[in-house]
């Protein structure tokens, strides 16, 4: 699929396909009779559900799991809102081809296909307190490379970003769409001192001004708002739901990348988890908000998929056990009472 | 070593090894050098950190990395009050020999040595409502039972136990050492009913009383109020500090054996992390006394070292990040302020 315009993006959130009820309920009928008292490996027993409520089969597999990076440039990197030189979003994503950053090795221990893709480097957003940071056929474009990276036939999709500024994108949109005070949505990022800081809220909160006649519309919101990466990401996670692939969203950016289409239907996350919650603060609130609780709470704020690979980890021990054990009938071991 | 009497018990308490500092900023400063802002990584360093300072080395292994699992049998199972058979533990421990436990599955995924150690499944001890669970003799051997499985050589040990009943002894030991309300210590276990739940109650209440007199002695408290497989934790537990081995504590159980170490010595625990904290509610209670954070929160209440292996996960994510991550230098990567 490919979006001509926003009201294809619209009409793709109202019709989402549901997950595999019976799936679901096979599988956890499965887990009622292994060895172990019901509900007792707590989170591992739902996620082993939930990736086969999304894979359609009862006994699920990760044998195809896939990482998404998508990296991408922001105009609003010039009010010095970064501890970073914007440089660094293209010498990282060579860092990730040279196979040195975090998300390297931990793709490798969880055993994940990492797939990097740069949008338009070279043409960062423009600076959104002064102007839309995308045109809609920006906004667009960046929305359906995100969808296409999606294949048939991947068992779980992890899906992050890197974008030097990207923080301060993720803020505008939250306070734009989730509301509340701008302070709660602004954090220091990467590490920015007190005067950055102050330079990352004023940008939200001038951005805010000046973009507030377009608020009320999600999609109008993430073009003047977002960044290419966090459009890819969105249309990732739309591509996902579409093709009944699980997706663990990766930390603060990631996840405010995807509030645009929850505004537009707040089903559109059913077949999503968040992997972590971020050490920056306005994550926690995020998740609150979405009514989603994280999987991991390990103090990272990195981004890069770092977290989300980390939690394909937790997603293999569900389903070794979901797979593997053996039932009270086969193992001979007595449930309760005896029986 | 083996311990002849509890005085040696007390000495080995006193008299423990510190961590390797010099590694431990080895591995520190290899950290602030890596491509991601400091401290970016969260708990994932300090994890790093932590295993250089208890392997003695700057980059720590997780080459042989192996689980322990105790097993014992509770006298105090005759107060039925547990939602499962006696019989259950013999059983689970020939499931565990099978390899179709949760333990054996997470244990492949992390790919760490499974090791089960029952200790006189037919001899259940005493029921501690009525008279100490263990003599002094008793309590020693199954504490050297632990110290003895502890080999030179392991990189980490996850520690666990399985025993019907031994939720009882674990919230019987915290009320004792920890103080605070009876019903705050006592939860659902396996998964006992309203009726099970009072009879844990109760029988956690008369033992209390029936040993106030030695309450002020944490061994003789864990001899009288403990188990087999929970003195063989703390034995396990205090040998890996002898031989500097990082240990993973795994739920409620498991963290309750060593409190009896803590009351002795409050430093007992600096070789090991908590490594989740359990759906039963006791245990978060336990983490935030003995101040120990966990590291996984995902409602599991299984035992058997389950949460354990899971968090061996994490060690190996943060361990591939710490070994195999590009320096900046390395992937020409610039700093904050384009340094």
């Amino acid at each position: 699929m490919i979006f001509g315009n926003l009201d294809d993006v619209r009409e793709a959130c109202r019709d989402l396909p549901a997950g595999d009820a019976q799936a679901a309920a096979a599988a956890a009928a499965r887990q009622a009779n292994l060895t172990k008292p019901p509900g007792s490996l707590g989170r591992l027993e739902e996620l082993a559900i939930w990736l086969a409520r999304w894979q359609g089969r009862a006994v699920p597999t990760l044998e195809r799991a896939a990482i998404l990076v998508f990296a991408g440039n922001h105009g609003v990197a010039v009010r010095r809102v970064s501890a970073y030189p914007q440089s660094v979003t293209e010498q990282m994503v060579a860092n990730f081809a040279a196979g040195g950053a975090a998300v390297n090795q931990i793709a490798r221990v969880a055993a994940a296909e990492l797939c990097i893709v740069p949008i338009q480097l070279d043409r960062p957003t423009a600076d959104f307190t002064s102007a839309p940071a995308m045109d809609s056929a920006e906004f667009l474009a960046a929305l359906n490379k995100g969808y296409e990276q999606v294949r048939d036939g991947c068992h779980l999709l992890a899906i992050g970003e890197m974008g030097i500024g990207n923080t301060t994108a993720a803020s505008a949109l939250c306070a734009a769409l989730l509301g509340g005070s701008t302070a709660r949505w602004v954090g220091r990022g990467t590490g920015v001192d007190d005067a950055g800081l102050r330079r990352k809220r004023a940008a939200v909160e001038s951005a805010i001004q000046r973009h507030r006649g377009m608020l009320d519309d999600p999609l109008a919101t993430a073009a003047a708002l977002g960044g290419r990466e966090l459009a890819a990401v969105a249309g990732a996670t739309l591509a996902a739901r579409h093709r009944h692939t699980p997706v663990l969203l990766d930390g603060f950016v990631a996840t405010s990348a995807v509030v645009p289409l929850v505004r537009l239907n707040p089903a559109v996350l059913d077949h999503c988890r968040a992997a972590h919650v971020s050490a920056e603060a306005a994550h926690r609130a995020l998740l609150r908000k979405i009514r989603m609780r994280p999987l991991l709470d390990l103090d990272m704020r990195l981004g890069e998929a770092s977290g989300a690979a980390v939690a394909i980890l937790l997603l293999r021990a569900a389903l070794s056990c979901h797979a593997g054990m053996a039932t009270f009938v086969e193992a001979g071991v007595s449930g309760p009472d005896g029986s």
